[in-house]
């Protein structure tokens, strides 16, 4: 691994998705998965999120698509939470998830909905 | 199905996709591809791609990422080329495909890089 | 969205889903999910449910079907429950699914039979 | 294998797909796919298709419904032709696609409109 | 079903998956998932894993694999324990899912990381 | 991109897929698919099958597995010929594509074992 790549994408990755779960994602860290955290942090964060040719929220915004699709509760959670940080707005996200309605069926977009909805939900409760 | 979302989605249908595209899918509707084109004219080009809250480029690198994750391949070559319609640059495209590699994995980055390729190579050889 | 539509889904929608599900949807309703709320029934519920081209039992095995191999468990569950309203039996259920594991693989029709046996026995609860 | 499901897996087999697509596959065995004809006949087409819980009509439909989602072209189009066989009409194969535009999204309807619709033009063909 | 392949199917169930786990499946066993059980017995673990041509801890890196890319959390949980107890060490669990990372796309890989230490977890608390 | 990494990967993924293949992959590179051509081969061959702990032969082997549930023929093509650069006998592969039945469902298979014999007929004609 690239040493510069990976302390970049380590930046990135904090930006986006906050230091509360990136601490907690490292924390864990073990032989188990200390390599994956070193290619996500270095591939996916530091060589494609480091690019120039796209912006942050954009970045966030085919994220919140791609991963609905895919499926992947957890993480789409992260990365709804990760675009609210990136400045995609709430209504943003709610254009996204019916435009992933169209393309990947009724089903990604209700549970997609689901998921970020709970995510909002958090959110509002931490600001009480 | 409402007339004027119909027509709405035929006005941003042909903008996005081309005449020629749209002329060549409509002219072979018969009993069994009519309610195909009317339902994917009213709900995905009227309801969605109708709604203010996104603009077009942001709808068409969305869409660019969708259909690679989900395998069409006829249907990303029609959105690259409707992307660019839309104002998304080739290395705007670019950055989104492998962004889709992070994500969607290797497979999907290759193949979509590869029909992409190809409808800019068509686009090149019809400017000459 | 035209008003017609929706009214013909929200109907159907109910008689397939129960009032009790559909309430349930409809009452946590806010402007990040209400346009959610209007496609699902108009789009899904009144344009296709409401087509007359295949009855609704045979509708509810398809979706049955479709959601398996789609791995969507919440929708999943709520179409066996729509399926059982819509007159499909128990056995006929169990018939889809063992077809969902030729075609989707074992995976999928083993998560498809612990949703729907889930469901079974609530609904087996609720009557007691 | 067991010998008496293998026969009648076959015997299903060719009255569903039509003993040309059926004498086609046997007469390319090899020692690479004989296993692979094996294990399709008699699990997915004894086993399965033998059951006598649904009709051969209600399995086409769910297959053109599962197959569509997967996004295995060829296939579809063999269960098109076998559809029709198994005496699905034309116009119930467009409703089962429509309804999987709804679930499974845009480009899998498309797709799959695109292949059905090719597989009825070669028998209208085959008819002249 | 053939008798013989099922038996054989089931030794080699109880000796991957470990007799708890079967135990428990079969506790369950009711009209409705019977046939689920005889499927699962013969086809999977009888006629696949019982076939010579690849060890048990071949079979068992491959389902890892495949099942990550499915997205099946509760299956993969079964099938990393059934690893070990075929004798695939925990470093190449790793490997597996690096891999995995890779041609699936990162959500694929975090999500299978996080079923696979969990299971990890739950092997280490019952050694205590 | 690390310049060593990159070395590593290109002479592995030579070794894999032969070095016809890479020449024509990189003989295409244009400003458009300069950084995928960097990202396959760094990433993908070098920081992962340039790691230690799995040999070449599994990792093909994983490689069919994957590459046949994520349904892209024109990659599985190139890796079932890989496959047998690194020594996965066809015998191997018949087993691993039967298994892809078992989990990925007949579709997968019968699709995969298309694209595999192709191949293998490809090279049993090179040999002429």
């Amino acid at each position: 691994m690239d040493r510069d790549t990976y302390d970049k994408g380590m930046k990135i990755r904090r930006e986006t998705l906050g230091d509360a779960y990136v601490d907690k994602a490292m924390a864990g860290v073990d032989d188990f998965t200390r390599e994956l955290q070193e290619m996500v942090t270095t591939y996916c964060w530091g060589e494609v999120w480091g690019r120039e040719g796209l912006d942050r929220r954009t970045r966030s915004i085919i994220n919140i698509a791609m991963i609905s699709i895919l499926n992947r509760q957890t993480e789409l959670g992260a990365h709804v939470r990760g675009a609210l940080n990136n400045g995609v707005t709430r209504d943003e996200i709610k254009e996204v998830l019916l435009q992933v309605g169209i393309y990947g069926g009724v089903p990604a977009m209700v549970d997609s909905f689901r998921t970020a909805k709970a995510v909002l939900a958090d959110i509002d409760g931490e600001g009480e």
